[in-house]
C-alpha cells in the first residue's frame, strides 16, 4: 500500500506515519518527493482495511491499495474456468447455455407452455420468479410457495434445471427441494447475509451484478460466496444505472469481457434486462457472445401482453427461437457449442 | 395513462388497444395526432403495474404513468410531516436532531468514551454498527451480539436513544431489546423483505437512500414499510454514484430538498457517507441544514486512526463539537431549534 | 404533446391551459381522469419548444413530447443506411472499415510507418491527432500544422483516407486541403457553432458520441450537421461516462444497436478510448461488430511506450494485425465484408 | 509518480521499468512488495503526461500520479480568493452577488422590464442569453447581434453589469464591447479553444462546470485560462448528469465546498438549470449560502408562460424577489454581507 503525505508534512509526522505501518505489520518505505513524501508499506494487504486506517491521520492525504482485493475467484487463484455442474450440464466448460422463462410464474398452464416452446427452442435451463423484488409494494409480488409447485412440476415436464430467485434466508429451505440454481437480483447484490446463506446451502448461485455495483464489488460479493465454501457461482451482468434512459439500464459489455480476464468464474448476459425493450435483445445477445459470454438468460412469456411483471422486455415463443437460431453463426465463429438437453 | 402508438397504427390496431384498455378496467380515450395516435386511459392508477403491460404489444410505443406510486408517504396523504417519538424525543417537529457515534461499536471504553463526549457536544441519539455490511469478506464485520451488550450499556451510561443498523431478519428479535431506531443501510435500500421485517416490529426505521435509488424509489422503499403497519419513517440521504470520485459518494441535496416537498417524513441527511472524507462535513452539514433537513448523522469516532471502519470520514470528538457549534447560527437563521437531551 | 395538470386543478385553470395550447397552434383535447386531468396537444411537434412553455404554469404539472426530434437522420425519413463516399470507399454500404492509426501525430517517422503497418493489416482508412483537446493545459497539444504536412505525406505514401479531429473553426481551411473526414471529438460533441461549420464544409464528419451525452442528444447532434446541409455523417460511439472506472469509459453496446435501428447513419465504435487499456479491445471490437455496427476506429502506435498521449490504450502494429486477423470469422457470420484498398 | 508492477515481473522488466523513468527524469526507487513491485518515481510531475507512458509496458499494471495537476488556481499557489473586479462590483471578496435574468433575451421590453425588477429586487449583475446552444437544431437559437444591442440599452437603463454566453471566437469582438463578464456553458465547458479565446481577451469569464466533468477537469479548464494570462474566473456549478431524473441535473454541493477549499477562485452556483424546475430554486440556494458559495445565478422572466427557452425553471420577479428577501437570515449567519448597485 502506498500512503501518500500532504505537501510540508513535517520530519515528525513522517515518523508517526512510519510507526503507524509499523505496528500494523507492514514495512515502511520512505520517498521523499520533489513536492510530498510517499511511504510504502510492504505487506500482505490481504487484510486491507487495516492500512486505510492512516487516512485518518491530518498529514496523510489518502491511501491507495496495491493489490486485489478478491482471491478465490481470481484468474490467479485458478487459471481456468470454473466447471459448475447443474442437473445434466456443465456450465463453462466451453458449452454455451440459455436461461429463458418468464420474468414471473403465473399459472401451471402459462409455465408448462412455456417450459415446453423454450426447450424445444434450444434453451437448456428454465427460469421462473416466484418470490418478486418489485420497487412498488402496490406490485404483483409473486406467487410464492404456489410458484414453486408450478416450477417443480415444469421441471418434471421438460427435464430442464430450474433458476429462480431468492430474495430471503426464510425461503431458502423451500426452495432447496425444486430450484437448481439459486438466483440473487440485482438489488440484493449487496445483500451480504443472503449470499452466505446461498453459499452454505451449497446449490450454485447465479450471481447479478448490482445496478451500482463496481466490477470490483461484484467479484467481491462473489468472493462472499466462494469464501464461504461454495465455488460454484455464475456471474451475470444485467446492466448499470447510468444517465441515458433510452435503455432501462445500460448493459456494461466490458465488465463482461474484464470479469471474463480478471475472474475464473462463468459469465452469463440478461438482456432483457438491461435493455428493458425487446427489440435490443438479439443485438446484446450477439454482443455478449462475442465478448466471451458462457450463456444468456433471457425472459420468454407466451403472452406478454398479459404477463404480471416486465411485460415490455419478454419475448415470444417464436421470437426466442428464432434468436437462438440466429445466433448459431455466431456462437461458431466464436468456437461456442450450444448446450443441449434431451 | 397514456398509451403511445407507434406511427402509422392501424385503425385495428387502436381498437386492440381500446379494447385492452377497458379489459384493464379503464376508460379509453383516443386522439389521433398528426403523426401519432395517444390513447389516454381514465381510471386509478393505483395498481400502476397493469397498464405498463401494453408495452408489450406491437404497435405500442410507450405508456406513460401519470399518477405517483407512493401514496401514504406522501404530503397529498398528510400535509404535515409525521412526528416520531424515539425515547424522550420527538422527531420531525421542528426540533433538530444530530445522531453521532462510530462507525462501529469497537469496545466498552471506545462506546462510552464517544457516548458521553457526543451528548455533552449535544448529539441527541446514539449510532454505532455491530452488524456491518463490507464489500470485502476480509474486513471486519462488526462485534455482533457483544456490539449490541456494549451498546446497552453505553445508552444505560449516558441516556441518549440508539440507532444502530440491521442486515438480516434473524438479528431482529436481539437488536428490539437495545436498539431505538432500526437503520436500514443503503446496501439493503432495496431488500423488501428485511423492509418489511421491521415495520412488522413497530419500532421507528432510518432508511438510507440506496447508492443507485431514484427519489421515487426511495420514497417507495417507504411507502413498503408504512404498507406494512409502521409510519415511523426517517428519511436519510446519503449520497448517490456518479461518475465524481472526489468524493466517496455525490450528495444530492435536491433529494433533500424535493424528499422535504413530496413526502410527509422528515429527511435526515448523512454527510459522513456522502463526503466519504471528513475536511467536507462542515460544509455538507450546513448545506442540509439550509435546504431544510430534520437532522444530521455524523460519524464521530476518538481515535478516528485506529477506527476498524470508516476511519477516513469520522471526526474526533473535540472537531465534532467544533461542528455543532457552528451550526447554531445556521439553525437559528432556519428558525430551527436543536434538541436536546437532559 | 401532454399536459399533465396537477391534482385538483380548477376548471378556471382547465381553460387557460386550453387556450395557451390553441393559442400555440395544437388542438386541445382534454380528458379528466380519476385523479389529474390531462390535455393533449394535437399539431406537430416539430418546433417541440413551444409547448414546455406551458410547465411555467403553475397549474401544470410536466408536459411530456410524443414526437421524436430529430427527422433528417432518422429511419423514417430514409429507411436505408446512408452510404458515404471517402476517397474509394463506400462506408455504410455493407462493407466493415477500420480506422487506425495513433492517437497523435508525432513525427513523419512514426507516421509512415505506422500507416504502412495498419494499411498492410487491413485498415482502410487513417487516423492521427494534430489539433488535441487535453484536460490539462500542461499535456502535449498536437503538432498543428506541421502535423497536417506529415499526415499529407502518409496520405500520398500509402493511399489511404485521412480521418483527423477538428476542435476550432478557424483551423477548417488548412484541415479541408489533407483531411477526407473530420472528426468531432466527444468533449465537441454539443459544441453547435463547430457542427454547424464542419457541416457547411461539405466534408463527411465523424461524429463521436459525448461522454455524457443521450442518444437523443447524440442523434440531434447529427441532425444540425444534415440541417445544415450535410448528410455525411459517421456516427462513432466511444464510451459514456459512468460510476464504473476500471475502465475509462463504459462502452454503450446498446446505443450501438438503437442507433442503427433509428438512424440512417453509419455507426463506428472506438474501443480504445471506450476502454482506455489495449487488454480490453480485441473483446470490444468483437462486440460492436456483433451489434451490427459499419466499423472501428483503433489507436495503434508503433512505440505506445514512447506515445506522446493516450500511450495505455494504443496497440502495437502486430497486435493490431492479430486483431483484425481475429475479426473475421465473426464478421463472416455477421455477412460483413471487410473493405480493402489497394 | 507510483509505478505499480504486474505480479511475478521479472528482474529484467524491473530494470527497464527503472531505465524508462530515468530516461523521463525522474529518480526511481524501487520497493519489492510481497505480491507485486513498485517503482515510485521522484521528481516533479508537472509535466505528468510523459509518465502514464509506461502504461503501455506489459509488466506495467498501473501509474499513479501523486501531485495535484492545477497549479495557478489552487489554494497553494494563492490562499486568498481571487477578487475580480466587474465594473463597479468586487466578485471574491466576501460580498455575495446575484446574477439574474432571463435565459434568452426575446425583445427590448422584456429585456427591460426583467432588469429593472431583478435590480429593484437586489440582483448585482445581469444575464441574457443571446447565443443559445440548443439540443436541437429546430430549437430557438438567440437574437444573436439584435440581442446584444439590447443588452446594451439594458446596461444602460440600469446599470448593472452583464453576463451572457459565448459560444464561438467569431462572436467575441461583437461582445466585447457590451458584456461585462463572459460565460462559458456547461456543453462548451472542455472546448479549449474556446477557453483560450476568452482568456485573451482579458475579460472576466464566468465558467460553467461541464454535465459530465469531474471537479479536476473543471478546475483544469480554469487552469487553460489563468495558463492564458487571465486570472479573472468564475466557477459556476450548475449540477452534474446522473441517473436521478427528477431533477434535470444533480447539484454537486460537494463540489462547490471542495473548489472552495481546493481553489483559490469564487464560486457561484446556478440553481435554475441544476433543478430545471422553479420549486427547488429556493432550496438549492440557500445550501449554496450553506456551503460557502460567492454568488447565485438565478433565470428571472417577466412572463416565463411565454418564454423561448427554459420555461419551466425560470422565476417570476415577484418570486425572485420574494426568493433575495429569505435569503438575507442565512447570509447574515454565513457572515456574507449581500452586495449592492446604486
Amino acid at each position: 500500500m502506498i500512503i501518500v503525505l500532504k505537501s510540508h508534512s513535517s520530519l515528525k509526522e513522517v515518523k508517526t506515519v512510519e510507526k503507524a505501518v509499523r505496528d500494523l505489520g507492514y514495512d515502511p518505505h520512505t520517498i521523499r518527493g520533489v513536492v510530498r513524501t510517499v511511504v510504502a508499506a510492504v505487506g500482505d494487504e490481504t487484510s486491507h482495511q487495516s492500512l486505510e486506517i492512516l487516512e485518518s491521520l491530518n498529514c496523510v492525504e489518502r491511501v491507495i491499495p496495491i493489490q486485489k482485493r478478491y482471491k478465490l475467484v481470481s484468474r490467479e487463484a485458478q487459471p481456468g474456468t470454473t466447471q459448475i455442474k447443474v442437473g445434466p450440464l456443465t456450465i463453462g466448460g466451453g458449452t454455451f447455455h440459455v436461461i429463458a422463462g418468464p420474468c414471473s410464474v403465473e399459472s401451471m398452464e402459462q409455465m408448462l407452455a412455456i417450459a415446453k416452446a423454450v426447450k424445444a427452442a434450444g434453451a437448456t435451463l428454465l427460469r421462473g420468479g416466484v418470490f418478486k423484488p418489485r420497487t412498488s409494494p402496490y406490485d404483483f409480488q409473486g406467487l410464492g410457495i404456489e410458484g414453486l409447485a408450478i416450477l417443480k412440476a415444469a421441471k418434471q415436464a421438460v427435464g430442464l434445471p430450474i433458476v429462480s430467485e431468492i430474495t430471503r434466508q426464510t425461503d431458502l429451505n423451500s426452495m432447496l427441494d425444486v430450484v437448481d440454481v439459486l438466483q440473487i437480483g440485482a438489488r440484493n447484490a449487496m445483500n451480504y447475509s443472503l449470499l452466505e446463506a446461498v453459499a452454505k446451502s451449497g446449490k450454485p448461485v447465479l450471481l447479478k451484478r448490482g445496478m451500482a455495483s463496481t466490477v470490483e464489488e461484484w467479484l467481491l460479493a462473489a468472493e462472499y460466496i466462494a469464501k464461504n465454501g461454495n465455488p460454484n457461482v455464475i456471474l451475470c451482468e444485467r446492466g448499470i444505472r447510468t444517465f441515458e434512459n433510452a435503455t432501462r439500464n445500460t448493459l456494461d459489455i466490458s465488465a463482461v469481457a474484464l470479469a471474463k480476464q480478471e475472474c475464473n468464474l462463468p459469465v452469463f448476459v440478461d438482456p432483457s434486462h438491461a435493455a428493458g425493450r425487446r427489440d435490443l435483445i438479439p443485438a446484446l445477445s450477439k454482443a455478449a457472445i462475442a465478448t466471451g459470454a458462457d450463456g444468456l438468460m433471457i425472459e420468454v412469456h407466451n403472452h406478454p401482453e398479459e404477463a404480471l411483471s416486465d411485460s415490455s422486455q419478454q419475448l415470444t415463443p417464436q421470437k426466442f427461437a428464432q434468436l437462438i437460431k440466429s445466433l448459431a453463426p455466431l456462437l461458431k465463429a466464436s468456437d461456442m457449442k450450444i448446450g443441449k438437453v434431451k
